[in-house]
């Protein structure tokens, strides 16, 4: 695993101001279901924790920042989210963990479908055993 | 025109922190196509002056704030965007100008279609002509 994650989105921004968009099919690579963004997060607090067996999502901090940890089963790779043009594909299966969010850190996720419980793996040795098949 | 197009949405969030979810054709009316923000707008300036005819709209400052006009061709209505967890639709054959941006705000939209510039109505006239008849 590699920054090979990260999708830079191009900033429409004129004389006004920045704009990105997002778009299902098209820069984002599958059709949007839900979106969901993390925001007021208490400080030292952690997030995620898990991995999805179908879920894909793409994360971007469009406020402030955070670090996320995504770990495959074989490489466990860390990248800073800080930039509204910069967002970070979490596949299925990647166990992934975000961490060091800042007061003003309002992390944007767009998912490929609603929320499913039953689609979540919780545990890290479960998580291991699935990605070892 | 009143605050009938105002959609409070649930904060999911626990000791963590928040987190709010938009959903395609549950809390959101449509299916999203589009997602897009404005951010780091430039101290005075406003953005919007137009209205769509077919393209449909969920508005919501997810951080800072900025001040909302809809206009219908009747009424002509303000609202503080402010909140994460308040959304402002936008319907179609609306005009609607964004005004007063907090240096941090972040104005996410969902859109149900893609960019389509003939879909446009940037003449208020205009505007006004569509909505008379």
């Amino acid at each position: 695993m590699t920054t090979k994650n990260l999708i830079n989105f191009k900033s429409l921004g004129d004389a006004r101001g920045d704009l990105v968009a997002l778009e299902s099919e098209r820069n984002i690579p599958f059709h949007v279901k839900r979106v969901y963004y993390l925001f007021g997060t208490n400080s030292g607090e952690s997030r995620g924790y898990h991995a999805h067996k179908k879920l894909r999502q793409v994360a971007i901090c469009v406020a402030g920042k955070c670090r996320m940890v995504l770990d495959d089963g074989k490489i466990r790779d860390e990248f800073w989210l800080s930039q509204p043009t910069v967002g970070i594909m979490i596949d299925q299966l990647v166990w992934h963990e975000m961490h060091d969010f800042s007061d003003d850190c309002v992390l944007l996720v767009l998912a490929d479908d609603y929320y499913d419980e039953s689609d979540y793996v919780r545990d890290y040795d479960n998580f291991i055993k699935q990605v070892s098949f």
